[in-house]
């Protein structure tokens, strides 16, 4: 256990959530009188661009599962850890609830807790040959109907391997991370999050015999949008980032080269907090 | 690709299923006018004790499914390669029909077709600190009433975490090979069969949180059986192999030390046999 | 048995289906030899108004599933019987293959084969107290997104009880005819077609302890949209009818006073149509 | 609203629960205080034989679900009302608490409160003709293996349909009652409590594209037990009372001519106790 030297924080505070305006000052002078020098970054909505200042060791997370996938996404291959801070109902990803704020800081500047090492997936579309779109998502990526008409079809590859033709109202292809987001309300199973692996999960589909598939995370899936769609259709990153689909556009779903690094919370890990959340003990059925 | 030498094959037919009487006999003079000398085994019974001649260097299985569940079992430790010949209705595991078995034999001996190295997992039954069982298996263990009352109760411990306590029909930890059995029955997802997790999918819980979760193959997955059950408890590791069980016991399950060598078909892979069994493209259901 | 007086024919034929087009010329010179004289309504969009001249005695629908909920969508209150040949692949609700087409009318005529009296379903949307949609359905009623973001919540009234509040991708208020449709791929039950309930089935709720809901034909159900949602909303009717939604309507689904009347074929019924369709002997899971 | 004359009540107390002990005693004297006579039978376990007074108006039930059940049962064709109060967690079927015990008598008897009147299942075997076994159900009927293996097969007709074949690990013939018993764990619908029809749902089939099926509670549900099973097979109503079948063995399963009469609460319904038990407001799962 060694100590992680920390010179410079970014606080990346949900501004939305008004617990964040308070607490992202009394961390900043919380670091301060540790000689760690800090800027906040108040942050409104999905998709505003991210600064990050050369020499920044650490990003603390100010806000809900969402704010986290917004910096994993925007910080994506820039190495740096996030402390995630829990604003609001207790979440999947935010292990590290709003009182323990300081204990978790401590520990990660005197090298005690862990650091998760995340698969986060890059979404390439082609467009006649031409790469039109690349984006990264931490929790999942999904082709649905843009409009009011809701089932489009498409064709599945995994690897070089044609493995078939789907109706449904959308696909979902979600990492361990994302295993208990959309994926899971879609029927998905749930993923240790230190998996590498895949899951493709169809939305609705039209035939009763598909399933929830889970591969390697090494896998190339492609998804090809056949002619004669019946509704536009629409990419979207951990339901943050969209880009419009047209008819044979290819989508390219990969792991991406770099690894979101959260840090972990000394008080529980995802099998406890699915435990919790889940309620695995939970009230009975049977008379 | 190398030639692979093969000296001496021992053909394991399931002699339940009267085609493969004919076929292990021709099989056998094939290889004979090959050089290769072989030994047929008759089965009739998934526990019937299996010897192995030194020396062996392939085993050809004629059957099912369930004879190569049995087969893997039987040669856990061996490293042999398995080819199975598919002599039922086309299966998930026996990828290679019975039409195509010369070819497959061929391919195999000139280096051409691929190996696909299969998770297996160890139980171990522990009473009162006393291992009393041991046993493999290539799909699944299962942990059920042994009797008529269904509902049994167990808590489960993923590696050093206490993962819930549960109530329900029973539970099963599968394989990415099992994962197309008795898991997807309960409810489970489907794991290409060349992932190194396990699925932990309970049968019936009492409760509507649960979700089958998919964990890593390192994991050391802790079963204990309270007491005042209602009924018998029964272990079995891939509907074959049985150890009836007592209150106060602790299973444990990991993976085998040892992998399945099965050896792969040239003419479909995995993903080919789940579009075509799972029938992806299949009838619709909206109007 | 009675014979079933009948002196003008409707034939509503999807021209977009081009067996259609000589089937409906020769059903109309087979019913003129019989003294029956009859008209072929062309139908080439879901949502064309029907014109049926008084005095038709049976409409007789050439097309598929789509083609039968329009007959029925738009012939909603006059209880005239609809006698759907099946022009595409083999439907949930079209019963009758194109090949039975002759004998099915004969059938009816000499008062063999029955009527299914199918309960329908009654969508009013009430905005500031004012009624500003009435719509009829025969398979459900769908309230989702008509954007690219997915999930809205809407609170749930059956009867005068609070049923709790909803976050999903939508809800489907489903007949039993619809119980094969869109509920099925959502995880709904499938209903004996000639049963007086109704389906709830939330689309991809955001809780897992959610399942589908069998109500009484006679419940009032009531969904408001409360205000705060991320994305337009839209209701869906069968889904060809739909209706742009705002925040604070209210939605209220009842079944309509009237059925919908469809001729069954005499070689199979419902029960037949889903043990070949659903394959319930179908392929098998366990080794 | 009519006050009810209530002369003499059978007060059956689960003795295995301790409050039952004093309430009993308690509610005894509470009724002779308004000159009704009572009986305290004390029960301890599911199949005692429950002798019934002539001239009792009013069972009064203290226990939970499961003593419910065994009411039901033992009740059966008397019409007497149900009056349960639950002293265990929080049931479905036993919507009273503890603590509004006299306030639902009260009500009871000045005619306040609505009996909920509930469909049962009437279940016969027939063995080569002869009537071998008949038996009630409140909640479900189910026929599973009564061995270690779990596999089995039967034939399924509704009314004089053949519905199909099945590989399962058992069938669950259900009630509105019990759809939120043994059925729904298995992945059945939930059915308002009052409607009048039966839900099929197997146990873990051995297809994919097999789902629960809802029929009128008018029809008659015929499973044949083929030859060639691989164990024991066992019939078993609401969990307490077992039948043990052999191959060839015709099971019948309709509505019983009685309804079980359960008196409900005021202060909720059975929507109510499912928003609340099912949490259907509850924790989110979408980031």
């Amino acid at each position: 256990m060694e100590e992680r030297p920390v010179r410079h924080v970014l606080i990346i505070a949900n501004w939305g959530k008004t617990a964040s305006h308070s607490l992202s000052q009394t961390i900043a002078e919380y670091l301060a009188r540790k000689g760690i020098t800090s800027k906040v970054f108040r942050t409104n909505a999905e998709n505003e661009p991210l600064e990050v200042q050369d020499g920044t060791d650490l990003v603390i997370c100010l806000g809900g599962d969402g704010t986290v996938l917004y910096c994993a996404r925007y910080l994506q291959d820039l190495g740096i850890p996030i402390l995630a801070i829990n604003l609001g109902t207790f979440g999947f990803i935010t292990e590290i609830s709003v009182d323990e704020w300081q204990e978790a800081i401590e520990f990660y500047l005197s090298g005690k807790n862990c650091i998760s090492r995340r698969l986060m997936i890059r979404t390439a579309v082609l467009r006649d040959g031409v790469k039109v779109f690349t984006g990264h998502g931490l929790n999942e990526m999904v082709v649905s109907s843009s409009g009011i008409s809701k089932v489009i079809s498409m064709a599945l590859r995994i690897g070089d391997t044609d493995a078939g033709f789907f109706r449904s109202d959308g696909m979902i292809i979600a990492t361990p991370t994302g295993s208990t987001g959309y994926s899971l309300a879609a029927g998905g199973p749930i993923l240790d999050v230190d998996l590498s692996s895949l899951i493709i999960t169809p939305i609705c589909p039209f035939t009763l015999s598909n399933r929830p598939l889970v591969v390697s995370g090494e896998s190339r899936i492609t998804l090809t949008i056949p002619k004669g769609q019946r509704t536009g259709l629409v990419l979207s990153l951990d339901g943050q980032q969209t880009f419009p689909l047209m008819e044979d556009d290819v989508i390219v779903v990969e792991k991406s080269r770099s690894k979101a690094l959260l840090v972990t919370s000394e008080r529980r890990n995802f099998i406890e907090v699915l435990r919790d959340k889940l309620n695995w003990s939970g009230g009975g059925l049977h008379a």
